[in-house]
Parts: C-alpha cells; structure tokens; sequence
C-alpha cells in the first residue's frame, strides 16, 4: 500500500466515522462530533465540505448552546442512498424503496410476469426504476438491493434451487443476472427467511433474537432468526419443514420427493381433507376456514388435523433450534383460527411450549425483510468493511478519490 | 475516559497488536512485526520489553537477514496462558490444559462423584490444580476455562436447566459456582455442544463451518455448529432431539415429558426391544451389537429399527438446519454398524442425504471442545474485547499498569 | 346295528321327541302331544310311564277341555337336568347351577386358587359340589358343564394355549382333566366369548344374531357371535384383538410378542399414561376414570387417547366381521365415561359406525355365557344328536334299556 | 295340512330320499337302495317310475350279484338340473353351467356391458341362455344360480350396497330383478366371498374349514370361510378390509371414506408410490412388478411397502377371525413377488404366523364359488327343505302332484 493510498484510506475512514456518528446520533453539531470523534477541526471543516458536497450530510436546524451561542446541527440527508428491495412470488411482485433513516420513500406490488426466467428478472429491474420515479429520487441513489425469492439459494455456488413456482429460476446464478440488470449490488434472500427477517425488523418478532418463522400457505416454510442472524444452513435450505416427518410415514414412497409435511398441510391438503370428509368441493382454503363461523364440522375437524401436524413439526424445529417464539404467517397461517388450534395442539406435545403468535406484518413481511437486509448489507459496506467500498465503487473515477 | 487512561489504553492496544502478531506469525522478528503493526522502533522496544518481563514472549531462534546480518526470532511463550477444559458425564470427567500453540500438556480422566452438585464443583477445581502440578505450570498461568455439561444452559439467566444425570445442578446458577472455585473466567457449555465443536477442532468437522453431531448412547442429543457457530437457541435447548417427533406419536400421553425418540433409541430402548423379540435378557448394548457379526437376526432387527428411527431424526435436523455433513457419536453411534444402518435408512427418506460419518474423537470429543471453546475464549478476551480484558484482569493492582 | 337295537332306537327317539315337545310347549296335555307328534295312544302310555319314573316329567295341572272334561297338563321337571357353569379369570372364579327352564338355581364367586393348574381344576369340581348342595339337588342331576377360561381353547387338539393369568393350564389338555373331576360333558370356552354368548343370552346382544362384545379391562379381548355361533377361529384364537395393528407400530419389535393394541389400552397402558403426564402416581385406573368427574385434564386426556385406540379396534373389528352391534364389557369397558368417548372416536373414523352399548350382565356375563352354552350343549345332546346321546350315557347299565 | 297333501308329502319325502341315496352313491341298484332307505319294494318301484319318467335317473350299467344274477345299476342324468353362475366384475363377465355331478358343462367370458343396471341384469339372462345352448341342454334344466358381485349384498334388505365399480346396481333389489330375468332362483354373493369359496371347493382352500381369501387387485378385498360357511356379517359386509386401519392413520380426514387400507394399496396406490419415487409414469402394475426382475429399486421398494401393509392387515384379520390359511389372489395378489415379500413382512409382525398361499384358481375363483354356492343351494333346495321345495316350483300343474 502506498503511502498516498494510505492517506486516502485514512481520509475515508474519517469520512465514514463522521457520517456514521451523523447517522446515529443526528441531529448533531460539529462540536460534539469532534469530542466523540476525537478529529481536529480542520479535518472535520474537510469532511464536512465533502459530505455536504456528495450530498450525505444537511443542515437540519439550530440549537441553543450553554453558553448563549447557537450552534448549526446535522444529520444525513435521508434519500442521499437507497435500498431496494422486492419478494418475488409465485403470483405476485412486491417492491419497495427504503431511506436511511428506515423511511419506505415508495412501495408497489404487481402481478409476477407468468413467463418467469429474465423476464422476471427484467421486470425486477423496471419496478426499481418506476420506484425511484415515483420517490422522486435519481435511479443512481439507489446504493444496494435484496431481493427474496422461493427457494433455497446456495451462497457457496451461487445458484438459487428448489424453486418451486417460478420458471427459469431453478440452477440459476440469479444474483449476477440481478447485479447485470440493476447497476447495484445485490443480495438474494429465501422469501420465508425474509419474512422473518421483516418480523423481527417491524413485527412480531421485534426485539427477539432468536425466533422461528412459519410460512403456512400453498406450502409450508419456515425462516429462522438465530442470535440475530437468519439461519441458512450450508446449501441455503434451513427451514425447509416441508420435509419434516410429520404427518406421515416419511419412509412411505409417496412423500419420499415431496415430503411429509407438505402432504399433510398447506392448501391442496385442506381441501383434499375438506372433500374427503363429504364437504363442498372446489372451496377455496381462505372460504373452508370461514366456514368455521358456520359451525361446519368438517372445516372444524380439517382445521384441527392440520394444526395437529403444525404442532408437531413446531415440537420438532423447536427440539432443533430452541426458537424464543414461533411467529405463524402465510395465508392460512396467519389466521386467528388457526393459531388457536395450533396453540392447543402444541400444549398437547410440548410440556413447556414457546410463545406462537401470529404475523404482523401479513403479506408486506416478506418485502420489509428485503428492505431490512438490503440496509443491512449497506451498513455494513458503508461503515463495517475495510478498505474500498461500494460507497466508493458507486461513483466512477476521481470522484472516489476526493470521497476517500 | 481522562487522557492517562486514553493512553493507558493506548499502549495496551499496541501491546495486542503485537502479541497477536507474534502468535499469528512467529517466529518473528521485530523488524517484520513493526513493518506489519506500523509501531515505531522504540514503541516496540517497550512493547518488547514488557511482553518478555511478563513472559508471554520468548527468543526463539535467529534468523540469516537478506543483507547477511542474522535477526533474532521471536514466538509467544506457549505456557504463558494456559486454558482449561472439563467435559463433566454421568459417571466420568475427562479433563484436559491446553497452551497457546493447542498443544494438551496435560490430561486426565475420573469418576465423577457420586454425590453431584458442590462435590462435583469441587471436583473440578481439584482437577485443575492437579492438572497444573501434572504439567509443572504455575496454576495462575490457567487464564480461562469452559466446562461441558449435560443439560442446557440458559445464558441469560445463567441457570442450568434440563440436567438428566447428576445430582444436585438442575436450576444452578453452576457458572458463578465454578468461577468462585476456580478463579479464572468460566464459560459454559453442553457436552453434546462441545463434542460438535471438539470434532469441529480436530475431528469429522474440521473444515466444515456447518454441521450436526449426534450423540446417540444412553440417550439421543445434538450439537449445531452453524456458520462455524454453536447453535445454541433462544434458552439454550437447541440440540435437545430427544423430543423429535419420531419413532412414537407426539402426542400420545406416554411421550409428552420423555420425548418420542427417546423413547424409541438409545441404550433402554435397544435392550426393550431386544428382549420384546424373545432375545437374551440383560445383555450391554455393546455385546447386542457384537451380535450382529453372529448373524443374530434379533439383534440385526433391533438395528435396523433404532436406525430407521435416526435417519428420521436426520430428516428432521436437515428440514432445519441444512447441516452439511452430520457425524455421528456416543457409545451407540459410533459403531461401524449403526452407521451403515443409518446411511440405508437416510437414503430411504431423502433424496439428498447429507454426508453422514462417525466421531473421529469418540469419548473425547467434548474435552477437545471445551478446550477449543476456551482457547477461542481466551483469544476473544486477549484481542477482540475494547478496554479492560480478561488479561489485565488477571494482573492485580499496578501491575496492570505496567502491561497497559 | 341288530333288530333289538334298532327298536330300542325308535322307542329312545319317541321319547325324545316326546320329552322335546313337553319341553317347548308345556304345559300340555297327553291328547295335545299325541295330535302333535304322531305317537299313539298306547306308546304314549309307555312313553310317559318311562318319563315319570326316570323324573322327566311332572303333572303341572289340570286345563278345562273344550268338551267339558278337564285333562291333565305335563311339564318337565326344571330340575330333573342341571347345567353347571363356570367363568374363571385370573382372581375369581363365579359358578351356578341352572335348570331346565333357564332359572339360575345357585351361584357363587369365590377367588381362584392362586396355584392354578390341578388346583384350580379340584377348585372346580367343589363349586359343582357346593352348588348342587346349596340348590338341594342331586349331584347326578348336573348333566353337562361348560368352562369359560381365559385363552384360546383349541378344539382340534384339545389344548388350551395363550392363557395370561393363570398358571399351569397353558398346553393342558383343560376339558379332559375337568371331565374326570367333573363326572359329566363339559365344553370349553373362551371366557370372553362366553360374555358375548352371555350378552346373547340375556343382556345387550339379546335378539341379535351377529354381534361383537369387547371386553377391555387389564387387557383387551373380544368375543364375536356371528349368525347365532360363537367365532371360534382355526385354533381357537379368532377375537385375540390384543395384537390388532392400533397404537402402535405392529412391527416395532417391542409389540411383537405383546401385541400393538394390548400396550396402548388396558389398566397399565391407562396408568403409565397418566404418570406420564404427571398424574399421581399408583392410582388404581378405577380412580383415575372417576377423575374425570373432578375435571382432571389428565385423566380425560388418557380416557380420549384410549377411546381412540379402542376406536380404531372397532373399525378393525366391523371391516372383518361387521357386527351389528358392539358391546364394551370389562372394568374399563362398561364405564360410561369410556363408552361416551369410544362412540365419539368411531364417529371419527367411520361413515356408517355400528351401535355401541354398554355390557348389561356386567362381571356376571361370561358365567351366564358358560350356562347358556352349557344348556344348549345339554339340549343339542338331547335331542340333536343321532343314536347314543349324553342322556343315555349319564344312566349307567341296564336302565339305559330302559329308557331308550 | 289336509290328509291328502300329508300322503303327498310323504311321497315327495320318499323320492327325496331316494334321489338323495342314488346321488350320493351311485351307480347303485333298487335292491341297494331298498336296504339302506327302507322303502318298500312296490314304494321304489314307484318312485322309479316317477323320477325316470322325470329325467332324474337313468340307467348306467349292469352289476354282477353275489348269487350269480346281474342287477341294473342307477345313477342320477347329470344334466337333469343344471346350476348357473356368473362372476361379474366392472369389466368382465364370467358365466358358467355345472351338473349334478359337478361338472362344468359350459363356460364363457365377456366384457360388462358399460351401462350398467338393467344392461347387465339382461347380459347375464342373455349368457345363462347362450351356456344352455352351447351346452345344449334344455334352458328349464338350469334350477338355480348364483350370481356374484361387488359389494354388500345385504340379506335382510335383499339390496346391494357399496357397488364400487357398475353403475346403477347401488342400492338395488338385485336379487329380484335377477329372478325376474331368469326364471330360476337365484342367491346373490359378494364376489371375493365367492372366490373365497371357489377355492375351498376347488382350489387353495381345500379341506379347509376356516380360511380367508384376499384379493389384491384394483382394490383390496376379503372373504372368509369360517366353520365352512361364508362369513357374511350383519350387513353382508364382513370382508370390507379396504377400511382396516393399516398404511394410514384411521382419523385422517383423507381416509375417512376411502378406508385407509384402500388408499395404501391396490394399483393406484403402487403407481403412485412408483411414480413418487421418479419411476417411469403411467407404467401399468402389472409391468412395475415384472421390473423386479430387472432389479428396479423403486419397483421392490414399492412392493416392500405394500407387502407391509398387507401383512398388517392379515394380522388384523387373524386377530379377528383366526384362519388356518390366508389366500393371496386379485391382479397382484397373485403375483409370486407379492407372496414371497408378504410372508416376510407377516413374519416381521406375527410371531405364529398363519399359512399364507396364493389363489390356485386366478380369475376363474370367483366363478367357481358361484358354482359350488348355486350347487349347494339346489341341493338344500332339493334335500333340505321341509314341504314344498324349488325342485316342485320348477314343475307346473298337475305334474307337482304327481311327483310328490
């Protein structure tokens, strides 16, 4: 290293210590900037003349001092950088912008284009330029971006697998092909663990560090936050319950590729359940629920089995993680009737249960996972990482050596 | 903080820098060392001066410079600090001291005494001493230790919880017990945790950053390492798989407090089943597995339902945690013929088995661990932790001073 | 067969057929007989002549005529022929004596001699004894037995095998060796077979031609009438539902030999679930039923998972046999707590479940069984069968001419 | 009863005898039959000339005497009465005509008329007609038959129940409509009770008095013999084992009308499992199990797991009714390969197990039980029943006074 770079870097690191405290702490003065800091003035006249030139840093008032003088106080300018974020679905796109200071700037959700593969991809890349449009803010602001998908993505290969309702998706080294279109770096996260991520940002899992996530929809899924961190496992399928062998034989050749779990719960189940016992066909899962107002038996009866499976699979993930709280979610999960059988059936297996709430962020919990990520990630590129950046990277030639 | 300690601290950071070094690097010698820490010539002769008063540094050879003059080499002095770890069973301790370099100087094995709770306490700290005069080390050169122990540790409230075998440590607040006794910084942890990561240290996890050991003899446990962490859950109980919902009903009354799998493998149920056959009564579980190189048909049936029953536990563990190998361990799951049962039986419920092997380590696994936990321990507190350490700590009054 | 022979043959069926008809439609007079069987007036003479003196037949009264002339009416003697019966179980033995018009003419329960084998067969011979006695009729008028005992009596070889609770019949050739006690014909049969035929008799199975009765209590059996005859089974065995697959995996080696359902019903099943949930411990199953009635959770919980057990035994039982109705019987079986919850449960698992009741003999129908087959056997001696009967047998030497 | 039509009885009881004697012990002569049945010599001479005049008997040879004179010899003219049945499935009709002596003097097979009802009740009048002339004996000569047919045919309703695969017979007073058609009197039996006799009369039930027969085909089915007669039940359901709680749990909503034996075996349940496992899709059964021999893991997978199921449910089935024998036969029951994996999987559940054998009469069982059915039946018709009998219906006017 050079000693020219190194003063740079030292330049850099300054830069980043200031905006960082800024970002904590603001609105804030220079004065106390500089005792928390420990930067001379001079330095701190420097950084601040490029922070406000880049555009990070706003004048945001003044405050009265002890001794009679006022003094001007910062923060950062909220829209200076922006996160994008989307959970992608089988049906259905959500996408949203994040500021820095947490604020969503836009939001939208459209249908998933059917033809699935770079067409999706491509539409992944317009709803950020319809986002940015819509905010008001330049595309380029937009400084990082998660995106949450079904599907276990394999961090090692870099490929997403088990794809299980998105075409052209399955193998594919999805994150390039986002990083390509986007012009930003991207993370790829699984929609459940995502989920869960949005709980614990915004939901029912705020202030928990390790807690489980139970998507229970067309499917079954599950996301794991564990001592903060979203549980991946070593091919990115932790939290795949829809193999869990609950519900029936998992030796039995039926449930051999599909998984036990998954037979027994989810959508085609209760209606498979629902029709067997003599009930209306073709009901949709969300109208057999209702029914449970009705006094319908058989909705009862079909209710209960399925939340003696849940039950059971959470004695599992909890006899394996050991989760504070096990958040339901999904479109059946979510339901106040089904939580209560599913407390109950937990309370027939598990001596000492854990608490089981339901989620509170419905449908957007998979988007503010995106957006809680992707703030995550800039953070820590930001302030965490050492040496060159992507606050660096994001802006071409000598400008990134002013910045340092 | 006033400026002397400022500086205080200041000197102690450069003083870490370059032990931490020396330990990473050496042999070194000193002009390396300033050219990597960027200390200046006569900081590091301070720096030298008082690493060797206090003995964590040693001359360890000399080495021909480029431009013919020799340079004397330096490396940590491997005694200096010393880490102790006890994997504390039913019915023995094993026990174990450690140096810097991960070299055991000492080791020893004993029955665990029978009246459990402050005698075994006490038991410990005796091992320690002995340990110390074993390996002709000052005992106050022990800085750090973690003992292993059946049951789950609550970190957040301190507390032993779940203990299945020794009297006299369910609900103990064992942590502060041991510390008092010892006087050295103590951490805590399962003993089926520890075997994971003694296997991780030495054994059938090295390399890996996530898997699963399952201890499986008198009873059935696990421990996660998961991104080349413990897992260890909300209060503890990750890993506690006896209550996997396999091999029984979940919900039948019979199970609810022992746990489906417990019921189902391990030492008591081999035996139960083995003699349910018409087999020979009151025979070790050893010698019913001997009995399968004597075509005992019994014995073979025995196996291949107790494996049936872990390869479904395995299901579970992967639908969780994605773990990618899963070793397996304990009296039961170390033997050659339990493991092929259950590579048959994995094949015959997932499509993508995990790796699946035996502990490298076998009954030492979880004192390899402790000592791996401690020694981590240890490094965190020399060179991770802001301010006052463990280090200075240890140093009473002016002393500490002087290393600052 | 000489012409001396086929005449006393003729004359022996006259007076059969005679006896038969007094039997059936007494009382009745000599001219009522004559129109209905044929028999002349002369024969009849000799016949009637034979029946007074043997005790056969008794004048009962005197009926007005049409013609004004009053004519004396006949009946048999009720206790001219007496059938003993016996239900032995593991601690009781009950015993009566009845006669031909189906009046119990003594009775007694006294406990099984803990011995068993010859012990309880001496046992056996006294209460024949004592009943006869106690009834003030003649030793020799008891003309045929029938035994319930628990096992599988097999007729073919004679032997009785699977018997649980009473030492020294296991193997034992049972009806010979009572015969020689005893001095008349006695039949075996299982005890709970002898409940249904009980049940038949005069209890909850009366007017039914096919019925099942399930006797639950330290253990599970079944007694099956079907079309009017006892299922008996190859060897004896058929209603041995203790090995039915429910409860438990029928090839889990542990209930090879115990049989699935026998573990997960019956007191000690009941007791060891309710200690498994915490229940107090040594509790009789009686008390423990009566629980339920104080709101104890665990013990409505226990009751629920039995009666579910209990419930797929009867959809077992109906798939192979349908019955037209199902008894419960046995000290667990006739509670009405259990009944409610075993009908509940077979509403769960069958579209078209059969009616259950409850047992009306209570401990007494497996004696009324052995009385109700011991009679039959008596009358099918009598009157069924061809050449040499049982009756003729009973009367030593020349009066044998006599009668035939 | 007048005095004439009690002279005429006694005449018709007289030919019955006879009749009885000559077809029981044919070729045999008037003076044979004079000394066994004690019927006067101008009485046989009769009876004689009643039943040749009627076709019953005719003279079959010449037997030297003891004393030099040679005696015409009788037997019964085999195709005097002719006994029809008829085998019919959801797509196959079997149909044939048995003689007195028990010959099978015409057979066919045709395809089920599609529609059902009343199409296939005038398809079986149709081929009853065609065997007669193929036979070519007189259509009045057919006294009786049997037709046999899937489902329960309830005898105190005379309706058919439970019909799974021919459209328009649920429900139906088959048996009246059948006689109807015919002319003649016809009894209905379960089909797979009649394979069950078929092979006792023929096959791999002979000599037998209690076995079962299960079909393992489309579905699965059972009937038993016990104590030589059919078992029926009360409902004519006896047999039903697509029910038995075996390969699924019996609460699952999903089996509750479907029967969780039936969703886990039978050709749908195998190319399920098959195509489960990624084997080849649309494969016929028949063709899956021909794989074995070509060492197809998933083949011999799918058949273990069948066989598992089916060796439970012969436990269950000799719980309940305790045969000598089973008998595997249907489409797949039939199959060596199914035999041998089913006495495995019986050994591994039963620690007697019973003899276990396959059909040795294939898809022709069924037929020949109607056969024996119609023919035992015609014979209590005949021989059995008190006063006017089928074989005096059959003939009109005046002649039915003659005979008798």
């Amino acid at each position: 290293m050079t000693d020219f770079s190194s003063v740079a870097m030292m330049r850099q690191n300054t830069l980043r210590r200031v905006l960082r405290e800024i970002l904590l702490r603001g609105p804030i003065s220079r004065a106390e900037l500089a005792r928390i800091t420990g930067v001379s003035k001079p330095t701190m006249s420097e950084v601040f003349r490029e922070l406000e030139e880049d555009g990070w840093v706003q004048v945001s008032g003044r405050r009265q001092g002890k001794v009679g003088r006022s003094a001007m106080v910062y923060s950062v300018a909220p829209q200076r950088a922006l996160v994008f974020g989307a959970d992608v679905g089988g049906t259905k796109i959500r996408a949203a912008l994040v500021d820095m200071t947490g604020e969503i700037v836009a939001e939208t959700v459209v249908a998933t284009e059917p033809s699935g593969g770079d067409f999706v991809v491509a539409q992944i890349a317009d709803l950020a330029d319809d986002l940015a449009r819509e905010a008001d803010v330049g595309r380029s602001r937009i400084l990082a971006g998660t995106i949450g998908l079904p599907g276990a993505f394999d961090a090692a290969t870099g490929r997403l697998m088990m794809v299980p309702n998105i075409e052209g998706l399955e193998g594919s080294a999805i994150r390039d092909r986002l990083e390509a279109r986007l012009g930003f770096s991207v993370s790829i996260g699984n929609d459940v663990n995502m989920a869960a991520k949005g709980e614990q940002w915004r939901g029912a899992g705020a202030g928990l560090s390790s807690f489980a996530f139970i998507a229970l929809g067309t499917g079954i899924g599950m996301g794991v936050i564990n001592e903060n961190r979203i549980l991946s496992g070593a091919r990115g399928a932790a939290g795949e319950i829809a193999t869990l062998p609950v519900g029936a034989d998992p030796y039995d050749s039926r449930t051999f590729r599909s998984g036990a779990l998954e037979t027994a719960v989810g959508s085609a189940a209760i209606k498979d359940r629902y029709e067997a016992l003599g009930g209306e066909r073709d009901l949709d899962v969300r109208r057999i629920i209702d029914r449970l107002s009705e006094d319908d038996h058989r909705a009862a009866r079909v209710l209960d089995e399925v939340a003696r499976c849940v039950g059971a699979a959470i004695l599992a993930v909890c006899a394996v993680v050991d989760p504070a709280r096990v958040i339901l979610g999904g479109s059946i999960g979510s339901r106040q009737e089904v939580l209560s059988r599913v407390r109950m059936a937990v309370a027939g297996c598990m001596p000492a249960p854990p608490s089981i709430t339901i989620s509170q962020l419905g449908s957007r919990a998979g988007l503010l996972g995106t957006l809680a990520e992707g703030s995550e990630n800039l953070w820590n590129e930001l302030f965490e990482a050492d040496g060159d950046s992507g606050l660096v990277r994001q802006r071409a030639g000598g400008e990134a050596g002013e910045v340092a």
